[in-house]
């Protein structure tokens, strides 16, 4: 199921599915289905990964003239980030690709090491923007702002020291986040405010579930900034997959449902690149994540 | 006003506010007072800090006998973290004072320069535990297990680009935060694992509000393990104060009504001691803030 949030010109954000191209909405549905749905995105994830079998058997069971008066076409909505404000701050992953670590220590101050554990950090719920709005340059605090194409997971179910092996029974989806960073940011090292300024995570377009996802390690991941591909991998070259990252995650801290890993940029970064390249005003950058989508969004200076 | 969350054998938490050195319930109170008021903290900082005005106002027009029914002895209640879950990270301040600067670089991996702005990290909701609870150490994770008493402020307005001379009109109050930190916990120099375990911020026991702190930069602060004195300092010594630090982090991001800001630790911490000294099992340590209270936590190995 494609899940989104979004929101009309007479309506606030709302929760939705994409059906047949249309925009169905959530909790419209469940009220000609006779089964009560949420209108928040966390609401329904709270709910269970079940959830999401039931829906999709009600979907087969109802007439498609009876989605005519819950729905829209996907251009009369504005699609909103699918979370638009995380219980917390969205977990980052820090050099998960390899060439990507090799290019991080040619420019940034990495060690080049090969990480033997996850590098983990975080950006604040308030870093969340839609998949089609601005990114705000700061130029009092940056003169680097840089792009990082990422598969985002959903957690879906509570955890605490979950195996490997069942890591995958705590995913409710997956989604494309833009991991922004401003590399001159860092102090002591620290990245959070690099990567923490508000609209730093544009996020979406749909949080896709995982029924719909063969295999998470198999995904196409591109970037372009200005029409021009900047970043091309597959997230079966991640270093870290996504079972070893819940199984590590969770023994540090619990891990809950509704929040967002971000598994780590591969190589192509404007830091890597020989001279380095720095997104300015105007400038249009596209992620794209194979079976999600793309997200489009334009650097503002301010 | 001293507020607190807290429960009773009989209740699931629960807001309230010390009068008389009892425990009245907010809800209640509000009940009487024909003046509706919220049984969460976040609910009850959402209403703006004028609220707190119009509490004692209505807390002196009531007589004591009026406060029999919705009263509890402190020994009665049990003392929760007064924000049990932060809606975002938990905002932490490193090397805030100019000893601590000095005694971790001495031993940990940082430059010991005095820092140009504020050091900032964060710490996961799932870290925030009560003032009488347990600091879980989990020995396949560390060994270097430490302590950090600190001034924690509550924001309760938000705010962006906020000036420092208006910063304290977006605090809602303040609490004690104890910044447990596994030191050999550090990834690529990143803090979040080091400081962001479950249980890491024991927190409490009262969130005071404003009205209540003539100066919060004039208030002693320390700590005691097993009995012993280890730090001892004032925030008069933080390097960057309340005002700066509302003013440089609402520069990165919004800051928002419930936000956390740990303030940073004075000198004499656990890695800075020689010999190091680390916690273990059966450990119990107290974080002492004036005006404010003590938290203690006895350390658990799991």
């Amino acid at each position: 199921m494609k899940l989104l949030t979004y929101k009309t010109q007479d309506s606030d954000s709302r929760l939705g599915f994409i059906h047949n191209n249309m925009v169905v909405d959530m909790e419209d549905f469940g009220g000609i289905s006779n089964f009560p749905l949420p209108n928040d995105m966390l609401e329904l994830i709270d709910m269970g990964i079940e959830v999401i079998a039931e829906i999709n058997n009600l979907v087969d069971d109802t007439r498609e003239v009876d989605f005519e008066n819950i729905s829209y076409a996907l251009n009369d909505v504005e699609i909103l980030a699918p979370i638009e404000k995380p219980r917390k701050n969205i977990i980052g992953i820090g050099l998960n690709y390899t060439e990507h670590v090799a290019e991080s220590a040619r420019t940034l101050d990495t060690t080049g090491k090969l990480p033997q554990k996850p590098i983990i950090f975080s950006k604040p719920p308030t870093t969340v923007t839609g998949p089609n709005t601005n990114i705000l340059l700061n130029s009092k605090l940056t003169q680097q702002l840089d792009w990082e194409v990422e598969l985002a997971v959903v957690i879906g179910k509570k955890g605490k020291y979950v195996a490997k092996e069942n890591a995958l029974d705590h995913v409710f989806g997956y989604t494309v986040i833009n991991d922004i960073s401003a590399r001159d940011c860092r102090r002591e090292g620290q990245w959070i405010v690099s990567k923490g300024q508000d609209t730093f995570a544009p996020m979406g377009p749909f949080l896709v579930t995982k029924d719909e996802i063969e295999n998470p390690h198999n995904l196409n991941l591109s970037l372009r900034l200005n029409g021009i591909e900047k970043q091309n991998s597959n997230t079966q070259f991640l270093l870290f997959n996504i079972n070893d990252l819940i199984e590590d995650l969770s023994t540090v801290f619990t891990i809950e449902p509704g929040d967002i890993i971000a598994t780590g940029t591969p190589a192509g970064v404007g830091a890597g690149r020989n001279p380095q390249e720095w997104m300015k005003d105007g400038d249009i950058v596209e992620c794209y994540v194979e079976n999600i989508g793309t997200i489009v969004n334009t650097v503002k200076e301010i």
